[in-house]
């Protein structure tokens, strides 16, 4: 169980302070990090640090993308580990997200459950739906945020999601309608891809006030000026991601400050519209 | 890329050879193991060498659930990579599925496939539909076996699964109808619950070639004489799963044998019912 979920209202309270909702995607892939990190010890570790350490004054949230760190075994779950732990000792009020997109019968959720928010302490899990009810519910159950795969911002997003059902009702509407009797905008949020800008319209009509997280900005080819006319609510409600653009700006020497320089970007661009 | 894939005709000849179509399900929870193996270096991998060891004359596939592994933190991740390297090494004929139920954006996916199918080498990957075809597609790019969940056998399964399009075709049907686009039956299964027995009727009808991974025969309910009668093709195109039954079926020092026990007895009762 996670023993204190950072509420709604903290996030919101972040979000104002910091003039910003920006999440930074640590999607750490060995392949494209500054190759003098690979001296390091840990390079996936030192890498996520120092990008960490750069850009938290322009973010609200930090999203490590387990399949980066499964791909390197048992190396790279350790730094996803020390990573989660970095960030809870030192910037306590970011909201971690574990991008796992995990999703299965009862029991075997409930271990996956147990493994983020018992284990590793991450705020949040990314969740798929696709199994319903009983294999979201045990997230919930360890007191932690979950948030619902909705509409995403890939191509095969047309294949399922915006099948329409014999009620008109498109399956990712369906989701963000039967998943509200599971959890409340204080512990469920939703997953909603950016590069459909005027989709947030119906989606907000569904979900008027939930926390959005909101992927592909930047490399993925969203408008973030776009997310916000449509997306946004009285309460910001946008967590937006930001991963390649920032933390690949640069490889050499001076990555982390290149990094900090695209978020401080990012957050500027934001605190234009932000209303609150 | 998975070097060499275990094709879909010596699948068979192992189901005919062995008369058994029998998946053992590594769900290996370090609290339901016999506490003796506790004393072990690594009692997961310790408990799963034993199980596999004993039941392998029984069984064509083994399939480790990877929230069970991965609960156990870096621990439980050497516990998988052993076991799965063991069976490669020792049981070359027994099929390996990963039942991680992993789907992301295509990257993404690609090194959840990397991670599967080069770095630990199973055979196949249980993959959620939901994000459509290039969430799929990386790991069939790897050389790997795909088991696309279809029709789950959980209750949650009713909330999305069973929804109908304006053309009648529920949303598993169209995952079985879409997916065969993206691979034949060379490389691709799927997941049929086995709590509806007719269900498998209407299945047939859209895929009668392709194996069906059945979960749920033994501790989740599903009876494998309907399983049989229903869902079986001329070729068998059946793995059935079966977990806690098999390998918690006595948690003494004799856990082994009778693990070995309750297999040879699904798989004499699989015999009769095997007609290739």
């Amino acid at each position: 169980m996670l023993k204190r979920r950072m509420t709604k209202q903290e996030i919101i309270q972040n979000i104002k302070r910091k003039r910003s909702f920006l999440c930074v995607g640590l999607d750490t892939d060995i392949k494209k990090i500054p190759p003098h990190l690979l001296e390091e010890e840990d390079p996936m570790f030192a890498f996520n640090k120092a990008i960490v350490d750069a850009t938290s004054p322009y973010s609200v949230a930090y999203k490590p993308n387990l399949a980066f760190y499964e791909s390197m075994g048992v190396e790279g779950m350790i730094a996803f580990e020390k990573t989660v732990a970095y960030i809870r000792t030192h910037f306590p009020d970011q909201f971690i997200i574990a991008d796992a997109k995990r999703g299965d019968i009862g029991n075997t959720s409930e271990l996956y459950a147990r493994s983020f928010f018992e284990h590793t302490k991450v705020d949040a899990v990314t969740v798929a739906p696709y199994m319903g009810e009983d294999s979201v519910k045990p997230f919930l159950a360890y007191n932690g945020w979950v948030i619902l795969l909705a509409l995403t911002s890939n191509k095969g997003s047309m294949d399922f999601q915006m099948t329409e059902d014999t009620d008109g009702v498109r399956l990712f509407e369906k989701v963000l309608l039967k998943s509200q009797e599971w959890a409340s905008d204080e512990q469920m949020m939703y997953v909603v891809g950016a590069t459909q800008g005027t989709m947030f319209l119906e989606i907000r009509r569904l979900v008027p006030h939930h926390f959005l997280l909101v992927p592909g900005v930047g490399a993925q080819g969203g408008s973030l000026e776009e997310v916000c006319r449509y997306g946004m609510n009285d309460q910001c409600g946008l967590i937006v991601n930001s991963s390649r653009a920032i933390i690949y700006a640069d490889n050499t020497q001076s990555f982390a400050e290149t990094a900090a320089y695209e978020a401080e970007k990012v957050q500027q661009e934001m605190e234009r519209y932000l209303q609150i």
